[in-house]
């Protein structure tokens, strides 16, 4: 089902103090040219999961000449995100006829095989990576002008002529980021699956640091709130860039709208603006983001700039209760995310994020000695936590339920969890009686997979969330992930929320945190 | 049947004196901007016939909002070779994805409803022209870098998303040609139809005249020598660019190949360099473009540093009689050109344009007083002519015949009659003939076209060539011709020599000679 939001009366109220600290914070790219490995032979198997049949160096395709139909397949060795540039000549006579091909780059082997004509989703088609090159004049350097990110590159001579082949000289990537994996010290975790999901974490978020902290490099390309929490986490515990956090921060609150709104999303192209997409959870967020910031660098000054901010989604949130003084439940609308998969209820959750949000908040008016807003944060937490239990707790399911229809998610359950709506020790009866009972409606992403570590390391099962990362995090591993993916849903490896994996986006932030977990819980100097 | 040739061992000498006086040459191309003028609708009729619907002014296409899989069409008025700007913006909310649409130029209507899909020619699909075009940040100005030739564009948007809608702001070309349609006094030939036919012929020519005398600006964009034969003998007619003229023959002059050899083509890009293509007429014609040249110019230098290249190829084409003292047939290799067509045999039509070039190279050699050369040619003028009424003269059917099957075509007929075998009372005779006969070998281009009226004038029927070339080319005007084509058979519009009509040149200079017989024949102040 198409989930997107707009806004009628959309009215943006800039901040541009908050704007010019976000640009000063601009960090500067940096570049590093990687060259193409190998030419790969790809196909479907039986299984219809697609599979590399051959495998050569380069130089092998370099030796080629192509003509009309024929379809290369180059493997860059790692995920890359940048420009790339070929090199091509031809062989044969003089080229008498432009020279047309096809390009097409993938995250993940699959898009190798994808047809774009068979895509029916519903986000653009062009967030394809394909292009349709004519070449008029070779030998020619053709950079390609748009960024892509992509492990993978196929190209198909659409058309040579009778009299000239196409040749490829040589295909190379000018990645770019805004940080460095050689400035992230490895860790030994005493087992290869956790080391290597920690080295491919850190991939993840190295490739979506950006100008800002990108979503994923595919797919948006920008900045959502939400994603930045966990994003900005994990940079805390590895590459350590404050600057591009504390820009991000300020990009956000420097672009309200409505009734001091923060957007759930931001677009830095071609000017700063917010997207007019409004996501409770997400804004309530800021308050996460503002205080993992201060935690990680103390830096009072910003904290004192957007504390008003992270406050004022607390009471915007607190408008949006109905009459049993939960979050009304706004149904299939795009109002609040959790989680991407289908038929997920809401309210709960929405609640549970409010409450967790609160106790950010009163961390946040403690630090500043605010006392009027930590007695009405207080006062708040409590009533919500109340009638969270009576209005959601079912006692014969010994779980939360959401909605008109009183499901129960796992999503509910973790985030009352990591809401300490209960006790600890309830808490932790809780997340092994959802564990065995396995509830219908199950979490899809990596996003909502680290609330659920979090919500087990929550509950003193340090062991426990080690198993899951590995079962989940390593799972992906195995399937061929270099880099994390934005959705990945074991009982269903071809999900997607958007009609068709082929927009999927294999190279997601919010999949990047076990690093931050292990780097935080699990490192030999470990709290 | 595809038409190409590939020489083993081509060996190119070139001449760097001759290449160095060409580049010195080179135009400075006139730059004008052009806007498109109306938004059509155009579709099949029940005959099939591509047809406009709709009319529009521009300003209509420029309020609609386009989402996925709207198309547009846009009419820029009169055919265009250059390079476009579209200006683009956005409606609704933030674009938050890629626009990705389809863009297609064509010179004909028919162009924006064939499929290229359907192509199934053997011709490089790269010669139709179409792009696929992401734009990532709106507003844009997108600056296409390819030139087109065009009249027509189709765009067509293959999706931006569900929030955000593409808007075109402004269409415009940036077109280019060494020559200016303003500097050419219409003449009025008493006939609106003649004054047209001689305004699309000059604005064919120039659209055509670039960097050098390109055959087609859409396909092929290079010189072919029988080609600038006739745009020259039009140019010295209108324009009177004789400083392209003279570089063109420079160029072919200074890329000789094997033995000394005139390519039958030459490419400017990457460098200047022949195609390793000869056909006998072609390499031919030499004598009768430096001789045009002189007439038109006087320049003598020129003629001297060209003369030996001319004579060359006579003595070069000697060496291909067989034993009859008629050149050898090659079947259906691409060897002799003459004109497209499936099933002409050339070996009579070859036999008689090497006797047409014998007479051009005497009259070269008695220009520079070469005793030697001219008792030579007419000795081998003679005794071709005599071989060739032999070999091919077939009396019963009171017409000349060619190769194994002994066939009887108009291009035979006609080059028989310029090469002026017989005398003129008889050569008058059997042009009438042909005409009644009709055979079934027809003539399919223009440039064969501009042969038979040249035979017509010859033989003193300057009415009758009028007539007919307000029957040839006035019926491609009232086909909606605003330049004329490379093929026009009235007899089976759709032809095309290359498995489609798709990538048909619909502004070919090898057409635009009426200007020249009517500049030349037709004026008050004819000689």
């Amino acid at each position: 089902m198409p989930s997107y939001s707009i806004i009628e009366n959309f009215e943006v109220h800039k901040n541009n103090r908050f704007l010019e600290i976000a640009e000063a914070l601009k960090p500067e790219l940096l570049h590093k040219e990687i060259k193409a490995e190998k030419e790969i032979m790809v196909e479907k198997d039986r299984q219809m999961r697609t599979v590399i049949t051959e495998e050569h160096p380069i130089e092998n395709l370099y030796a080629k000449s192509l003509k009309r139909d024929d379809t290369v397949f180059v493997d860059f060795g790692d995920h890359a995100v940048g420009y790339v540039t070929l090199e091509l000549s031809k062989t044969g006579s003089h080229q008498d006829a432009p020279v047309y091909f096809y390009l097409k780059f993938g995250e993940r082997l699959e898009e190798m095989t994808d047809k774009t004509a068979d895509y029916d989703g519903w986000l653009s088609r062009g967030w394809i990576q394909e292009e349709y090159i004519h070449v008029d004049v070779l030998p020619a350097k053709v950079k390609l002008p748009r960024r892509y990110s992509f492990r993978y590159m196929e190209l198909r001579v659409i058309d040579t002529s009778a009299k000239f082949q196409l040749k490829i000289d040589g295909i190379s990537c000018d990645t770019v980021s805004a940080v460095d994996m050689e400035s992230v010290k490895p860790v030994d975790f005493g087992d290869p699956l956790l080391n290597q999901i920690d080295l491919v974490s850190r991939k993840t978020l190295k490739e979506c640091m950006q100008d800002v902290f990108e979503d994923g490099p595919k797919r948006d390309r920008r900045m959502w709130l939400g994603d930045l929490r966990l994003q900005a986490r994990a940079n805390y515990y590895t590459f350590k860039n404050y600057d591009l956090a504390k820009r991000c921060m300020y990009i956000f609150a420097g672009l309200l709208f409505n009734e001091g709104k923060l957007s759930a999303c931001v677009f830095t192209e071609p000017e700063m603006e917010p997207d007019d997409t409004y996501l409770l959870d997400y804004a309530l967020f800021f308050s996460s983001v503002l205080l993992d910031y201060y935690e990680a660098t103390g830096d009072l000054e910003t904290l004192r700039d957007l504390y008003d901010v992270a406050i004022d989604q607390i009471r915007i949130a607190m408008t949006q209760l109905n009459e049993k003084n939960v979050v009304e439940d706004l149904g299939d609308a795009f109002w609040c995310f959790l989680d991407w998969g289908d038929g997920l209820n809401k309210q709960a959750g929405a609640t549970a994020v409010l409450i967790y949000c609160i106790r950010y908040g009163i961390r946040l008016a403690k630090i500043l000695d605010k006392q009027e807003d930590i007695s009405w944060l207080e006062e708040k937490q409590a009533m919500l936590k109340e009638a969270a239990v009576k209005e959601f707790w079912d006692e014969a399911l010994g779980m939360f339920v959401s909605g008109p229809d009183r499901q129960a998610s796992w999503a509910t359950q973790i985030w009352m969890i990591l809401a300490r709506v209960f006790d600890k020790e309830t808490n932790c009866k809780l997340i092994h009686h959802v564990m065995e009972v396995n509830p219908r409606i199950r979490m899809v992403t990596p996003y909502m997979y680290h609330h659920y570590i979090d919500a087990l390391i929550r509950c003193d099962e340090k062991e426990l969330a080690l198993e899951e990362m590995k079962r989940y995090w390593g799972e992906m591993i195995r399937d061929g992930a270099d880099t994390f993916w934005e959705l990945y849903n074991p009982y269903n490896r071809e999900e997607s929320p958007y009609g068709s994996s082929m927009v999927n986006s294999y190279c997601h932030a919010w999949s990047c945190t076990p690093t931050y977990f292990l780097r935080k819980f699990y490192m030999d100097n470990e709290k």
